[in-house]
């Protein structure tokens, strides 16, 4: 089986890892156009080889993870040069506009739109670590569109790496995750930068923060390479939830205003609720 | 030695449970105005009895760790009943109001001014672990207003435990603990109250919660009980944090309804040297 990873980075040196592992018989072939990336990939044993889209029409399945700007330039060209039984796959955060874009493409049916729910803070091919999809969500956007057998052979990978798979429409996709991720990062990219700001000058502060500053600021150190395009093909959806963060924000500052701190209180325990929702997510070890 | 700690849950009982590992001479009294928390701590072995107000002149330490606005009703009269040797300590996340309040005691000298900072979402008994204070910071404040001997005593406690000390004025830290703890946890609550309000009627929706989104709104687990009175007794210092992070968020709204992607990636990657700050924050095991 020959496995095309294109883009070997965090999510991209996961996958190769894990299907190396499962799957003895298998030869990855890195693909990236940071050549540093490559031969660290090599070094880490996360490739056998590199290679190029020359070699693509010998692929039986081709995994996608570059930032969702590049894949709409990109995949269109991948997806020229394969074979009729390979299938693409794809690990963008957002799907309405990639799944638009390829719409009409001659080779649709050899694509399957994915959204690993995966990851970690950290980026490029060292970022890459065993399991990382045991027991994640996969979702799967416009399955009907793949064909039937590519389908399948997807479906035997990614239950392989333990993922639990939920099929969307792309734009209810892109909806809800503005809500569970993309919000998450900005309110953690604007906490961290509140704090920068204000304590520039006061470096011994940071002894002042302990494990709780830590994970509410975590996603703060994510790649901006890889989320500005995120939030630009999500904009509408990320500005709405971004509307109503900084409402309820405000809202809570009222409260304080007012020293009305029964309400602050309710605000706090209604919200506590999360605890029940929270232990349905499968976390990283 | 004769140790008391009022308030038996996550951080009393994790001190509890230290203190007794560390020093096998030591009986831990425990006292708490919760029935069922006593029992539980019976239970948990967190202490070896129960007791009361009338005993305390038996203490040779004592450790207060109960909601911030109980402290200044109950410290004064903690430190009537204590006899001169023993020392009080708190473990508030506010300091300038406890301080002003004690300032006039006539046992002053037995009270040393203490934020660990360390904790978990977690409270009551069955949230104390062991190993909780280890290489985690402890602020100290007005160490001066001490008697010499308890400040000692009081150290070689925090010592055993694993802390590292740092000295500041009271005002000092409620202005920077606003930034690295109070901000944080407004805004986790806020992430969890517009997400859960949002998708109040789509529960499949946290099938595509991930790893991030828990990390960020993990402090939304935290009690309201405790929190409520700390946002009070901080209100000057998180209203101006709270400014600041509702403008940042505006301002990464702007730049979005540009379409300005190069202000947004500049945002941040310049957030992104939080790496490097968090570096230096020890995490919970």
């Amino acid at each position: 089986m020959n496995v095309f990873v294109i883009g070997i980075g965090l999510i991209g040196g996961s996958m190769a890892k894990d299907i190396k592992r499962l799957n003895p018989n298998a030869t990855i072939f890195g693909i990236d156009n940071n050549p540093a990336h490559l031969e660290e990939a090599l070094a880490l044993n996360l490739i056998d080889n590199t290679s190029n889209y020359d070699h693509l029409d010998s692929a039986d399945v081709v995994i996608v993870s570059i930032p969702v700007n590049a894949m709409l330039n990109e995949l269109p060209s991948i997806l020229d040069r394969v074979n009729e039984d390979c299938v693409v796959l794809d690990a963008g955060s957002t799907k309405a506009t990639l799944c638009k874009r390829l719409d009409d493409h001659p080779k649709r049916r050899n694509f399957l739109a994915c959204h690993p729910i995966s990851g970690t803070e950290f980026s490029g091919p060292s970022a890459a670590v065993d399991g990382l999809f045991q027991g994640k969500t996969l979702i799967i956007c416009e399955v009907e569109k793949t064909a039937f057998k590519l389908q399948e052979k997807a479906l035997e990978l990614y239950q392989q790496l333990g993922m639990r798979i939920r099929y969307m429409n792309p734009e209810a996709h892109d909806k809800h995750i503005a809500y569970v991720s993309h919000l998450s990062h900005i309110s953690s990219f604007m906490l961290g930068k509140t704090v920068i700001e204000k304590e520039k000058n006061e470096r011994d502060i940071f002894d002042m923060a302990g494990s709780g500053f830590e994970s509410t600021v975590r996603l703060a150190k994510s790649s901006p390479a890889m989320w500005t395009p995120i939030f630009e093909q999500n904009k509408e959806n990320v500005v709405e939830t971004l509307n109503e963060y900084i409402q309820n924000l405000e809202a809570f500052r009222h409260l304080l205003l007012q020293d009305d701190y029964d309400g602050i209180y309710n605000e706090m325990n209604n919200t506590n609720k999360i605890k029940e929702i929270l232990k349905g997510i499968p976390l990283n070890k």
